[in-house]
């Protein structure tokens, strides 16, 4: 028998018509889909994707806990790459889902490296976070010969100063618990003009304000771009 | 009258179910396009969307000539900006067709500096260049807290040199006739095994090779990806 395809589907930012016509027809035909949940929430892709579900679809879902040892969710990707991998020796394709892109900090990585050696695997990339945010706060990010820089939240206060410092264009990824730490950074060097803080982009409840005006407290889905705006060099 | 919203719309990096649910409403739905040729050139935008523009639509093309100046290339966008700026008077939309995404390298660009201040303009954002080319290289780009780089082949070797020493992920955008310049920094810093050489992207006549295979000739639509690969840090 021949085993199923896994693919690993970006789903894009959050809006579900920025969902790629590939990721829509792929979802739509899905009789299995796949996708971790933190510590039971409910799955940010899943809700992305839920209007293209098939109502039959069988659906793996795999509980990764809130910890800070990395056993408990390497035993959850684990047992969720068995049942993927039982149903694709089944000959099922399987569609995880995956917000933003997948090979994008995304989750989805965890299975890639666990299965890819041993089944054929299609990556659907998707619309990231960072153009997401950049549309909806209207600043482009790079043009030209300008360079990008990309930079996690959690890295320490000292990396983050020296990688902004000696950086062009940035955004700052992961905000959530860390934006005390980050507007201090981006403060002590003197940027706090040019940053725009965006939360929960293309969504409803989106918030885009400058960040002298963003709230104290950041949820997860929260990004800091450091650009200059538009350009008129042409 | 109401004056019409200028779309700039992304379209992902090249077969055509690679955009978005969204961008493509709005493609069929429009009266009128717009988009940059290169010399006259066929634009590689409207080959994307072709299938899904209006047979009757109004095509706005701003042919771009090639020159080492700006003048001659900032009067196209002027004179497009002046047509568009008269179907968005006369109360009509204009879709902006844009490879990619239209806020990350897009040319695109240059009319939001024209236009975005007296205008209503909606950025609908695409499937990048980069996450594509990671998706069909197999490669994941960043995960955890790691960084990105992104970094313009056009640049100079020694600061091509310097900033890809002092990076974690890398992707070399516009390799094009840079392709000799950059192999030499990346062979000097011993990463030629890493590295993965990428050209049109999930187009029919994708390349993806090992650095070292790449051929000696690079179109412009090429990229080289810097990345450790799938990691089963989880
Ligand atoms: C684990 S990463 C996943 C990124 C995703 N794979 C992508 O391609 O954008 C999660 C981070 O992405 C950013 N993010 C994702 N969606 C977002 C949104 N709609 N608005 C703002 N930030 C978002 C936030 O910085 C968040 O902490
Ligand atoms: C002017 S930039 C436009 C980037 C585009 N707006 C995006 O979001 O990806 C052109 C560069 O993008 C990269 N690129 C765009 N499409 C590509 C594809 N299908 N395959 C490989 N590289 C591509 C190449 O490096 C090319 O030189």
């Amino acid at each position: 028998m021949v085993t199923g395809v896994l693919y690993g589907v970006g789903l894009g930012p959050g809006a579900p018509d920025l969902i790629t016509l590939r990721a829509a027809r792929l979802i739509e035909g899905a009789a299995v889909v796949a996708y971790p949940t933190l510590a039971g929430a409910a799955s940010f892709a899943r809700a992305i994707a839920a209007d293209l579900i098939a109502p039959d679809a069988r659906e793996i879902v795999m509980d990764v806990p809130m910890s800070v040892e990395r056993a408990p969710a390497q035993a959850a990707y684990d047992a969720g790459a068995v049942q993927i991998a039982a149903a694709l020796d089944a000959g099922q394709d399987v569609v995880c889902l995956c917000e933003g892109d997948p090979f994008f900090y995304g989750s989805f990585m965890y299975l890639f490296a666990r299965l890819s050696g041993r089944y054929r695997v299609e990556i659907v990339p998707g619309v990231t976070s960072i153009t997401a945010c950049a549309a909806r706060a209207g600043r482009p990010l790079v043009a030209r010969n300008e360079r990008l820089t990309v930079l996690p939240g959690p890295l320490p206060e000292e990396e983050l100063r020296a990688r902004i410092d000696g950086a062009e264009s940035v955004v700052i990824m992961k905000v959530g618990r860390h934006l005390t730490k980050i507007r201090t950074v981006i403060a002590d060097l003197g940027l706090t003009d040019m940053a725009v803080y965006v939360e929960r982009a293309t969504l409803p409840d989106e918030v885009v304000l400058p960040l002298a005006d963003a709230p104290a407290a950041a949820p997860y889905f929260s990004m800091i771009l450091l650009t200059k705006g538009a350009d008129p060099w042409l």
